[in-house]
């Protein structure tokens, strides 16, 4: 049940229909701007002309702005500087008395990769087969327009909101939102901006993520000694002493997947957390003993855990693991490099996520709450500007991968629920 | 004892103390020259103009010239074409009756790699408290310089050699000797140029190398299947797959080294043949599982075994290694790629060995007969060519490193060495 007038959820789905077609060529649009990490200003020019399109008037947010955001636990250097980098944040005041609600999008892709392997231009844009093609349009450019232009359907149904709306379209989420999200999540309660709840439509296939396990990666560094390949035996093989470290983290995983639990992450898939041993590399010449051996890994740890438990348990399980007299000596190194996530997660009371299982009902559908295995912008809401914030956006087809694209009809489908999202969060009032 | 006059001996003795000056002021030009894979040309003009001093007329002999070498089963690309990268042959008849012997040298080096580190000038070439300084003044221009400089000496005493000399100066040793000595060694027997002895100044310390280790190096490729660290499990970590094949391989070492012996090898290294595991590598990044693990290697095999016999060990215990449900589908595969040389050895009882111990001992020294345990160029002439043919030369100081050098004293007495050894061997005359 939902609090929305049936004339005017009618009027409101039109106007979404009407504007279907403005809809896709903006996307289209936004899809054609190749968005990698540090290009993020081209698609960042086609989202404001279209905010200014609909009066709003257009903020911009650097991360340079905001002050002590460098030593903030969670931000890295991308090593991309902030210049011509910026967010944007354009708000529409509410007549007054409704629950605030923050649409926030990033604009930011991951790279094509093989362009070869596409089957279509990978930021083409063009809409075939009802289905809009390139990287980018499921995740979530689509998105994006989805939230930029059930607000200009709500215009058009002449449908006013009583809480205030705010769009914010983002850098760098795909690089960990350090001077995206976390940007505005630390600078809007700052500047008096508080919202009552933050909506990112990351693709989750119309159900919500509504929590997310934080990520480490961690940098095993074992040394050998190298001598000639004829000598092998005057050298210390650092792969070989790098095997029993590998084997004693993979143990550690098999061990936190039946002990570590969290039924949102478990309905979805059978595991909460995960530690993935991603890289080892040793040595570069066939005739050398290898004098270094290096593993990288990447460990997620549940809400319930803290990152200094996780990085405790690995270190110690590192150090158990070197049990030879040579690592007396040369003890392996564990380094937290790069990319950071912190762990977060919200009530499955919260008021917003029954708002989107009632509009999500009146659509015939339905939204689920869920954990995602891994980093994504809601948690510097949650974390860090006390504000209730989900994940919540049409399906994952293709992202990351080739041949990325987004069906029309989800396209438009989110779009409604994100109009009628608004009117049920924020109340609303016709136009006289 | 030798069958060399005293006065005779002397006199050629004193004539190289007479040439040294000259001698270091050559060894220091070819130093000069950064004569590293493919860019020989330089070190070969030095050679030249020096060899053409001596009377002796210069022939070059280019790889591409040698039918057939190609397709010789010792014959690698190094990628780099033998345009202006000929070897050079200088030949001096005898008056007749004696042995002929061919000193065979390298004018290539081993890439300086960080000059940082050096504490003078790679290329210097210059004389510094006894010692002549740089890249390859060890192995082995200095050699170089001491079999055209025994030959000056003779000359400069009167000597006259019964048999035939010569002198061949060889490119890409360093790389395998595809397109050096397995050159001239191939052409010399089709070319009717058949010696009774060949001669090589790697840096033995004195000693000599009647026997060598073939070399072969292999990858291991195992498959894995990708997936999202998040998912781990969905995926099949190829690092993990590939540690027992790391595993076995080590074993096959340690068992190598308990069975395989051959004496020569023994006297100065308590192992005949190794396997060293030179490198792993698998996967780019902490967040993939990773889809495919290679490991590169090098093994050794005895005189007494062959290549064949080495080859099948190695494929059969990485088959039995992959011992594992996954490996049906994707088994893992062995590829030998790279560098490849054949084993060799001599009989203790070879002349040429004899002939050196006698010389040495005359020099208050001796020379004891080893195996090498990799790739020499000598073995091409034992192979390919019916040549009795070993390494002898002077101390090896810091080669294939940094800051190496050659002692003078050693340069005279290498020199004075060989000298004494073209007159025990071809046999000699006095001029009138």
């Amino acid at each position: 049940m939902t609090s929305i007038d049936d004339t005017d959820r009618e009027n409101v789905l039109t106007a979404v229909e009407e504007l279907l077609p403005e809809l896709q060529e903006f996307v289209g649009d936004l899809v054609a701007e190749r968005s990698v990490l540090g290009d993020e200003a081209g698609a960042q020019a086609v989202v404001r002309d279209r905010l200014e399109a609909l009066d709003l008037s257009v903020r911009e947010l650097n991360a340079d702005d905001v002050d002590g955001i460098r030593d903030h636990p969670e931000f890295s250097d991308t090593g991309h500087s902030y210049e011509s980098r910026s967010n944007l944040v354009a708000e529409r005041s509410g007549t007054g008395e409704g629950r605030s609600l923050v649409f926030n999008g990033h604009v930011d892709v991951v790279p094509e990769n093989d362009r070869e392997k596409w089957s279509f231009d990978p930021f083409s844009g063009a809409v075939e087969d009802g289905r809009i093609l390139g990287r980018g349009a499921s995740d979530m450019k689509g998105g994006v327009g989805a939230m930029i232009f059930a607000l200009a359907a709500l215009d058009r149904a002449g449908v006013t909101l009583q809480g205030d709306l705010a769009i914010e379209t983002v850098i760098e989420e795909e690089a960990g939102g350090f001077g995206g999200s976390l940007a505005t999540a630390l600078a809007g309660p700052a500047a008096g901006g508080a919202y009552d709840a933050v909506v990112i439509p990351e693709p989750t296939d119309f159900d919500m993520w509504i929590a997310n396990d934080g990520v480490s990666y961690f940098r095993v560094t074992v040394e050998g000694k190298s001598a000639h390949a004829a000598r092998t035996d005057d050298g210390v093989n650092a792969a070989a002493k790098l095997y029993p470290i590998f084997q004693a983290l993979s143990e550690l995983h098999d061990e936190r997947k039946t002990s570590v639990h969290d039924p949102l992450f478990e309905q979805w898939y059978d595991q909460t957390v995960s530690l993935n041993l991603g890289s080892i590399h040793a040595g570069e010449w066939p005739s050398s003993v290898p004098d270094e051996a290096t593993l990288e890994a990447r460990i997620s740890h549940a809400p319930a855990e803290t990152r200094e438990h996780i990085h405790t348990v690995v270190e110690e399980t590192v150090r158990e693991a070197a049990d030879d007299p040579w690592f007396d000596e040369h003890p392996p190194t564990v380094e937290w490099f790069g990319w950071r996530g912190s762990s977060a997660k919200i009530s499955t009371d919260e008021p917003i996520i029954h708002a989107v299982q009632d509009v999500m009902g009146t659509m015939n559908g339905e939204s689920q709450p869920k954990g995602f295995p891994g980093g994504i912008d809601s948690r510097f809401f949650v974390n860090y500007a006390d504000t209730p914030a989900i994940c919540f956006g049409p399906g994952a087809h293709n992202i990351h991968g080739t041949d990325e694209f987004l069906p029309v009809d989800e396209l438009e489908r989110i779009t409604k629920a994100y109009a009628l999202l608004a009117m049920e969060w924020c109340g609303y009032e016709e136009d006289e």
